[in-house]
């Protein structure tokens, strides 16, 4: 430490640990169903989770969006449609056991984004920030040395944070 | 009706209103500052919102990401940060005093995406899932014959329906 300095004016940097969520982290498999994982969007109000395989290195991201594009932009219009005709629920329903059949045995693994952009614990909160804006991403899955998953930070997180920071800021020029 | 057709086989088109979020909206105000929105993000776990004028029109669409660009990609760097760099907030009281006058002082309007994409409760539901997609946002607000908001839909929404009907569809095929 240098004369002159205190601990009061030490520069502190915030990085992903600080602010990413840890725990309990949703997560799913490769060969999970796609319904599974339409199932923890729903019931969790989230829009994407990392996958991860047996040994809880992850793998791929899924989200909404890799979900919602099987149909709505004919990706593969054949038969992975999320939203089948109406006429083909309540006409065919051959048409649709078929659809079904095939649907069922789609997998993230089919739908998932392969070997995404990962932070470590230690990244400078500033630069996971400018990853997840930049590319717009939503979450990025935060990895220990051999690739494990062991945080997720999300831009809730980083929104979170932020109000959280402006506001002890607030207060601290109040009390000043 | 025509010989031959019953309701049964009547191709039955899925549109926005059938799955939109409408009642109670969480929307602001062109004038509303930065720190409202942020908070109804964070308290309400969403990422984003109508704004609308004293009438209820739609004038704008403000999202997590617009916020959170405020600051880590140096949009408007000089005097609107979200992180206020950890060091201005513990040495320089001084800086961050003028930090937060300046960003009190901003508001939605400031960061909104002006005119945004709108559609109304009778769109197709296809079209709405491919401009949410295509364009990669988030929600459309639904409006009226005035631009008055009456709904929101958001890829969520577009989840939850989809679930529900591949439910709905497995429920018919095992029934038959």
């Amino acid at each position: 430490m240098f004369a002159g300095e205190s601990k009061a004016v030490k520069p502190q940097r915030y990085i992903v640990e600080d602010i990413m969520t840890s725990g309990h982290l949703w997560t799913c498999r490769p060969n999970d169903t796609i319904d599974d994982v339409l199932e923890i969007l729903v019931t969790h109000r989230i829009t994407g989770l990392p996958v991860v395989d047996d040994n809880n290195k992850v793998v791929g991201v899924v989200s909404d969006y890799d979900l919602l594009a099987l149909d709505a932009l004919g990706k593969v219009k054949d038969d992975r449609a999320l939203f089948p005709e109406a006429d083909q629920t309540w006409q065919a329903f051959t048409e649709v056991k078929t659809l079904l059949a095939k649907t069922g045995g789609k997998e993230v693994k089919d739908v998932m984004t392969n070997k995404p952009i990962t932070v470590r614990v230690n990244t400078d909160l500033d630069v996971a920030a400018k990853l997840l804006l930049q590319k717009k991403i939503h979450r990025l899955p935060v990895v220990d040395e051999n690739g494990s998953l062991v945080g997720v930070l999300s831009r809730g997180n980083l929104i979170k944070a932020a109000l959280a920071m402006r506001k002890e800021a607030a207060a601290a020029v109040a009390a000043s």
